[in-house]
């Protein structure tokens, strides 16, 4: 069951935004997106989905005009998903969240989010407390935390214990 | 069905807030303890959500230490629902999702928030343009937008009509 439609009465653009990111898994596609995953078998090893909610979810926010479909080769033809500057206005959103979950219940810090600037962790409002500012999506570093495996079993989870930048695609190792 | 429990294999701090705050309904439960929502009832009218969902949604609240409850009244015995400290840690979190629904998708503006001190409209990462600093949530002030209408049927929305400053007892006019 979709978890927005049951707001429609509500005159809250909360409410609006629930019912567009609210269904389960699409937050967890659209971090992903953040993290430079692109193409769909790597979002399918990454999340652990079963292929038709992931298909389901991507459609979903193609036609929200969230995330775009970007042909990158012909022969055959495949697409990767990337996100729209709609999506990426999702960052603070994520930023927020994330750091609730770290400082309020896992309590571990499995990701670092620095500035890529000055190397400065960012708070919760994706602040950079060394230079004063609050810091553009695609300044920001992503790396790993003291409290993440750093013996994962799927390669997008390997690619992603090394620092880099939000947005820029993950580069994922041949097996 | 709760949203998060398909959550638990993923190594994450927003999966791990998704566990506990993405089941329907929570979010804008939650927001309405912001707008100083306190009592069953005035919750029930507000949200216009069964009684056995509500109920579930604040013994899942309380027992996650987001929200307490208070005796308000002794005879007969009343209790009222407040935002923890855990539980005002999550603005951010509402602030982002809000500014994310206005800009991208109702377009209109259906309540404004401000900087108590200086009445500046906030940003989306609460920070106040005029002073230039990220403002504390006891000192953010909420009050209708343009897009909000004038004329609700609750006694809740009612009384939003008036600025308010944020988690403050809303004050409910009697029938």
């Amino acid at each position: 069951m979709a978890l927005g439609k049951d707001y429609a009465t509500q005159e809250c653009s909360i409410a609006s935004a629930l019912e567009v990111i609210g269904e389960r898994w699409t937050l967890l596609v659209i971090r992903d997106a953040f993290y430079g995953v692109r193409r769909y078998n790597d979002f399918l090893v990454h999340l652990g989905i079963p292929r038709a909610v992931l298909s389901a979810r991507l459609r979903a926010l193609t036609e929200q005009g969230i995330m775009e479909k970007r042909r990158y080769q012909e022969s055959p033809p495949r697409d990767e998903y990337v996100l729209t500057d709609r999506g990426i206005a999702l960052w603070p959103t994520m930023r927020a969240l994330g750091a609730w979950g770290r400082e309020q219940l896992t309590q571990v810090q499995l990701r670092v989010f620095r500035h890529a600037d000055c190397g400065t962790e960012l708070g919760s409002y994706n602040e950079c407390p060394a230079c004063g500012t609050i810091v553009p999506v695609s300044d920001v570093e992503v790396l790993p935390g003291p409290g993440l495996s750093r013996d994962p079993a799927d390669p997008v989870s390997r690619a992603l214990l090394k620092p880099k930048r939000l947005l820029q695609p993950v580069v994922i190792d041949p097996v």
